[in-house]
């Protein structure tokens, strides 16, 4: 019972670390941003200020800047780790929901994630770093639960028993809360995040966990930044994470509001299907043109869009502006660009362009007159247009910022158009900045309970829940009527086997029989080295069912347990091998297994280590093999056969009759993308796809 | 697929209905209970005062008033619906767990625990009405969902798609979820409390539409609320709940407290396992002396617990008190009490005592200097020990509030206490005071994320997140070393085949052989009726094999499909018989099968219909027969068995061997109370367990 506790104890450790030091990553992102974005504005500011207005000196510095720090990322990116550009909530998804992109949560992604996501947001792009923290608290996680860095190679050897794709899925899942929490102050909406994009089942403990994990990572960040930010006491705990929304004045909406809200629900979920409309044309070009293999082109294509973005913000805010007196009192924080206006004004544009995101939004939210009407317009336009053509670069790029910022912009203008039309009704043109936001970014990520979460733990006041629960639910379903959310297509795309919350519905008419695959490539359990070593190198399945042996020492088709492709390896490296000759018996334990574990071999690095004398031997493969599997049965439905797989996290699950012969095998890829092998009335096609 | 669309639309219909109709109960009881209340602690406060002091007229009057609004609670409870007594929370963990308690989710019962806990709490019990408003609100969605009130009789016809478990289940959690969000304003911890108590899957669009639910709740109680409370403009929705904390003074603790956290989260701890182990006897007690068919006794218990309580409260605001100073500003919405002492003072001890519940929460948190410290203290042990002795009494009883009283009783003065020792550190006793009420609730009922958020929606403020978090960690891992939650005891006792989280250590050395139950009842899938009348009559088994028929025409033992007992039934009630002279077949469509649920006849109800020519009949079963059910072998480890039934929400289990012969069946009380059954070590028990 001591080891049983230890490990208990142990998993509370490693939530405690993961915690920290995803909010030290993020705290240091934070740091750098602020630190590069706030130097590249200032100097700009001077420039202009200083050579009187000058277009051109300005202009070109600002553009080189950016390029230069984006450049940073983009190499990053497109020359050491490809699967770093992007959110990668879409890989930490497919991560949770059972099937890993080869690199997802290495140290060197993690490098260039976090690393690159400080140059590519200090670079001006239409991104943010929500994702990519989330994604690096999924790589942290990962690394310190399992005591090792493989790419190093350094092993603590630490934490080994948890050393498996379950444990280390756990973890993951906190991870990634972690990540949400440190971006946003969310704790319960990182819990609730990791929940919805990755759980299938509810594990108490896990959750609990889970939520400690976020707690203390949104407590760090807490402390850290209450020692560095001005005018806070060190020790007080009030900084809620990276993007903070503001203190809003609670109260400001009535019931008479809310179909207001409704109808800009439905405004949010037709733009963002078509944001999602256009970025999926666009990514379908990138993989045909600029495709991973070709490294320069994505990174010449990630210079163009920074100084695409340069261009855009800087025009903008020289030719498209307003110059509006100072107010004598300013909302907290907030810097105003005077840039080419008269002293005592400001350039509205400037002031929304050149600043840090975050700032951007808090001005949208809380500054009341801030911004006229064209220039909100424009910017809202602007910023839209820039984040789809970003996401998807050969950058580590966040999607939610530039979606609030997009959404706040356009939910100002509806709110200050309603107080126009409705004064009597309508005050508060910040709540429908607020609400704006919500419902273009759920009109994108199309994300339910837990985008509400965090949007309300960000503003900190749970009386707009039911505003903005509304109005994500609205903009979903109108959304869910054009297309998928951003993420789930980024993930079709790609054809992933990402199995869904709930089976196609054409499943509905299909058996266990019509999905399986067959014929099945089946081993005796009893069988000879050569014949094992020929079946693994013909194919790359990743378990392989196990049949009896007749009385005439033949296989049958009887079904008596399943073994892992990476089992056999273990197994031929270890030389299990029953020579009749000698007799000898090999000890393979369980350590063995989980030795490799992650990166096992495959057959084609331990061949040469198999002689020829040894492929006449015989392997007993049945003290190995899972001798009680959940099997199904040619007429079970094919939906119960999904419910299992989703409920138990399978990945394959063979088909026996009632005499228990081997019938088929299903695996992942026969529950998703059904529609590749079925004609909508269940009949199938033409094409052959049985392997 | 319209039917399709149109089910799921349904579903949301209902989550509206159930919000608002939960959100009604709720508005009702509170303005019953603030109504009954103020008049009676008016009442006796004037007739004090009027009498000049004397003593025995008011006394005598408060436990007349108190015993008479308590005899109606303890009437509906005791005569009509016992299942009403208690919080039932227990009741509902078990419904959403897979085990249905009789009566539970009655019209009946909702009625007499409604409306029960109104009296209880008026009549100056320490009882809450959260966990009643808990249950309210799953016996209306079970209501609602079904669209008929089966005792009343009353069928509305709708959402028969509705009619079955599983359906049902869902809809109840949501039920409980909106109770939780209408009595403590906070929709995200409802929505967390039906996962934590209820869920064995992540649904997501269960989830949202739980979410969904406990918005309703919230808001429209918020708005009943809004259009009725003193002060408040029609439709601002500022009210939170019926439990409200009162809002908290921000940033009111640093780092350096955590410490003293951690001490009072032990304390909490130790106390509430106190409370636990001593309410443990009691319960045992009652169960053995004043059991649920006495319901004369348990009557009278309930009786003398409300002169109990009222006596205790009156002596203690006579007789223990201090005369204080009456403050120039008073907290928002607080009644101080003169009683005895002269004017311009007030009796402190009165003040907490003669008030509601909710309004003593918010002195005790942020009426700074209104209590001494001896009141302080006497107040704590009198509430104690009244809510040990009152839960579990025939009444409608929330533990939440007494328990939170105590909690912050206890953790304001360690508050003080600590403030005077270190000036320096500790500023606030208010925190304290929520901490404190943090650890002594979890203590007692050991719920982890769920009830942490609760109390963090409750005081508005996530930067209490990490203290309360910390607290109820401690509290729960310190009170785990010497029992169970308050709720989960009350299981145990009873003896119900509940299902935790995880199996039992113990069960980690068994297989599925040693834990089936055997021989099994099988029923050849075509039989003569009078062998399934007899098999039927014999025992209660929910579900029963069907094996084959070998070439002799006599059973094989060869496992075919699985059948329920009720389906047996419907298809004997409906005359499903094979008659080789007349060979006629009878239609039975899956609508014969819900006609009757939930409460289908068992056997003894239709045997009159069964004629004796009918018992050499044939019935043919294997069209209406689950053919691939999931099944086990001997051989899989019993914790395996355990996480299929946790995971699918099964109950029960064919095992079969490797030829598909029946080996066993496993059914929940296979797989709890393992104990009763096995030694530490695994060998069984010589008792006879199997039946």
């Amino acid at each position: 019972n001591w080891a049983y506790s230890r490990e208990r104890g142990l998993k509370w450790v490693v939530a405690l670390l993961v915690g920290m030091a995803t909010a030290l990553v993020a705290y240091t992102i934070d740091m750098f941003i602020r630190g590069v974005a706030g130097a590249k504005f200032t100097l700009i500011s001077r420039l202009i200020v200083d050579c009187d207005n000058c277009f051109w000196s300005p202009f070109l510095s600002y553009i080189a800047v950016n390029v230069l720090l984006v450049s940073v990322a983009a190499f990053a990116v497109a020359f050491i780790e490809p699967v770093a550009a992007g959110s990668g909530i879409p890989e930490i998804k497919c991560y949770l929901n059972g099937y890993k992109i080869p690199h997802v949560v290495r140290l060197s992604t993690l490098l260039c994630k976090a690393g690159g996501v400080m140059f590519s947001v200090a670079g001006g792009l239409a991104v943010g770093r929500e994702g990519p923290m989330i994604h690096s608290g999924a790589v942290l996680a990962a690394g310190i639960s399992q005591g090792k860095a493989t790419s190093l190679p350094l092993d603590s050897g630490l934490f080994k028993t948890f050393r498996n794709d379950h444990m280390k899925r756990d973890f993951v899942a906190s991870g990634a809360a972690a990540g949400v929490s440190a971006a946003f102050g969310s704790p319960i909406g990182g819990v609730l995040f990791s929940l919805e994009e990755g759980a299938s089942h509810w594990n108490q403990a896990l959750t609990w966990r889970t939520f400690f994990c976020t707690m203390i990572s949104s407590f760090t960040l807490n402390l850290l930044l209450s020692g560095t930010s001005p005018g806070v006491k060190w020790g007080y705990l009030n900084q809620p994470g990276l993007v903070d929304f503001g203190e809003f004045v609670a109260q400001s909406y009535t019931v008479v509001e809310i179909p207001f809200f409704v109808i800009i629900g439905v405004v949010g979920g037709l733009s963002g299907a078509a944001f999602n409309a256009i970025n999926t044309k666009l990514t379908l070009f990138r993989m045909r043109f600029i495709p991973v293999s070709k490294p320069w082109a994505r990174f010449a294509e990630a210079l163009f869009i920074a100084a695409l973005s340069a261009t855009v913000s800087f025009l903008f805010a020289f030719f498209i502006f307003e110059c509006r007196p100072e107010p004598t009192t300013v909302y907290e924080g907030i810097t105003l660009r005077r840039f080419t206006c008269p002293e005592g004004e400001y350039n509205d544009m400037a002031t929304i362009f050149f600043t840090t995101q975050e700032e951007a939004i808090r001005q949208l939210f809380h500054n009341r007159d801030a911004f006229s009407y064209p220039t909100l317009a424009f910017f809202m336009f602007a910023y839209f247009g820039l984040a789809v053509v970003t996401y998807g670069a050969s950058v580590p790029s966040g999607l939610f910022v530039p979606c609030i910022l997009t959404g706040c912009a356009f939910g100002r203008l509806a709110g200050h158009a309603l107080e126009h039309l409705f004064p009597s009704i309508v005050h508060d043109p910040g709540t429908y900045a607020l609400v704006g936001a919500a419902a273009f970014l759920g009109g994108v990520v199309r994300m339910t309970i837990s985008l509400t979460v965090i949007i309300l733990e960000s503003t900190n006041d749970i009386s707009y829940g039911l505003p903005v629960m509304l109005t994500i639910m609205v903009s979903k379903i109108v959304g869910d009527l054009f297309n998928e959310g951003l993420y789930d297509i980024h993930i079709d795309i790609k054809h992933i086997p990402f199995l869904g919350w709930e089976p196609e519905r054409l499943m509905e008419n299909l058996t266990a029989a019509d999905i399986m695959s067959t014929p099945v490539n089946v081993l005796p359990y009893f069988v000879r080295v050569r014949d094992v070593v020929v079946l693994l190198e013909s194919n790359t399945h990743g378990a392989f069912p196990l049949c009896g042996i007749d009385e005439n020492g033949l296989p049958s088709d009887q079904f008596v347990g399943i073994i892992l492709r990476h089992e056999i390896i273990t197994l031929l490296k270890r030389r299990a091998f029953v020579d009749y000759a000698n007799a000898v018996r090999s000890h393979v334990d369980w350590l063995d297994f989980v030795d490799d574990y992650p990166r096992y071999p495959d057959i084609v690095d331990i061949r040469a280590d198999i002689f020829d004398e040894d492929m006449d031997k015989f392997m007993n493969l049945s003290p190995y093999m899972n001798p009680a599997p959940i099997t199904t049965q040619p007429v079970a439905a094919a939906t119960a056969v999904f419910r299992l797989f989703r409920g138990l996290g399978l990945r394959h699950m063979v088909v026996v009759d009632r005499m228990r012969r081997i019938m088929g095998i299903v695996t992942r890829h026969d529950l998703v993308h059904l529609e590749d092998k079925f004609h909508r009335d269940g009949s199938p096609r033409d094409v052959p796809w049985h392997n």
